[in-house]
């Protein structure tokens, strides 16, 4: 993809750092966090001692900063300093939407294939969610089922409980990265489906009662059940997507 | 998690543009991309260009570039220019791999989460991957499988091959997303591995004629044995890290 002379432009380096510096720092400031055992949360030195400890210039440990801080590995909070940050998919995120938007084709392809991913991830976690469930009550899950019917009800939608649901499900997985994930394509999602058209009244309750469903056969520990409840709740979705 | 007084440090705001400024540019220059049909590789403005074009200073524009470099959304060429950035996951793997040596616990924790992610996606798909490759010939694939086993033989490893291998298995899939997403965390293992001993002489074996039966499984149409050896071809690493 390297473009050719013709596609040159007069462009001067950016960087007023070369860029080796600014790869020091940014491996520098990771290895502090991971040598000092630091969580997120957890307060970093100023930018004057980080200078001065590592050696480098002002402008570079900025460079580093802007970087890590795209990569949610430090959040700045103006007036309190700089923090390790959450290391969260937000990233990710971000650059699948973009890159949806940027795909050429119809507005729809790029998230028919969001919802294709979101579909498989559900069902291939199956098994685990319903040895996870099979007899166990929860009350907090029972409320977001019954605030999304009530909405439903009301031809109302509910993406805030919808994703509370389904991060509380994959919650007590032993692995985090699943609902890592999961919540990644929730958000991506989320903000692509915008473009579409609102849903009908009745795919608005379909997709409710689904969740009872899945819950449900969870609870019974019937992972077919549980996979045929979640191709349920998402079927209006594909359909209107592929209308 | 936010921080108590007593953690605050004496911090004073990294960015002399306000962050607004910083922000608007970035999505003026996302807006640029998106409506001009930009595709990755494709020259961008100046950064004179875009101060003028944008109205906002030198150092928002530059804040802005430098996190869609981060996110590879935009790419820096010294003494080239600005181009539209591949919008890889390379993010997401940075992301991932900084998680994963942050997290507490046991170093191949993570690791064995990475696995278990890898496996599941691949199983997950194996009815699309058999349907894609039932009778399909490809001397491709079938070298990298003879490569495997030719270094295999000789008690060495083959990560290229390997990776080369699943991308091509995938790549045929209309959901490009897939390729991507294992792809990642191909990335994210691959870094993350150096923490384990090498394999055993005989495990790498295994490994290269997993690949072999899982190839030749799809080429049969036989979704159930593309699962197992799927299963085959990750257990000498799931029983690594979970000595």
């Amino acid at each position: 993809m390297a473009p050719g002379d013709a596609q040159r432009n007069t462009y001067v380096a950016l960087s007023p750092a070369p860029m080796t510096q600014a790869s020091t720092a940014m491996s520098a400031i990771k290895d502090y966090i991971l040598s000092q055992h630091l969580q997120p949360g957890d307060p970093l030195p100023t930018e004057s001692k980080l200078c001065a400890g590592l050696g480098v210039s002002r402008s570079s440990v900025r460079e580093a900063v802007r970087t890590l801080v795209a990569l949610d590995i430090v959040e700045v909070r103006h007036g309190h300093g700089m923090f390790v940050g959450q290391v969260s998919m937000r990233p990710m995120v971000e650059s699948l939407v973009f890159r949806g938007l940027l795909a050429p084709g119809d507005d729809y392809a790029s998230l028919r294939d969001v919802v294709e991913v979101r579909t498989t991830l559900d069902i291939a976690l199956a098994d685990q969610v319903v040895k996870t469930w099979k007899d166990r009550p929860d009350p907090v899950l029972d409320g977001y089922i019954d605030d999304m019917e009530e909405l439903a009800a009301e031809g109302k939608t509910f993406s805030e409980q919808d994703r509370a649901f389904h991060a509380r499900l994959l919650e007590p997985l032993s692995n985090h990265l699943w609902s890592h994930l999961i919540d990644a394509f929730w958000a991506v999602h989320t903000l692509t489906v915008p473009l579409m058209d609102a849903p009908a009244a009745e795919d608005i309750i379909i997709t409710a009662k689904a969740h009872r469903e899945m819950l449900e056969a969870a609870r019974k520990g019937d992972a077919d059940a549980y996979r045929k409840a979640t191709r349920r709740h998402y079927a209006p979705l594909a359909s209107a997507l592929s209308a």
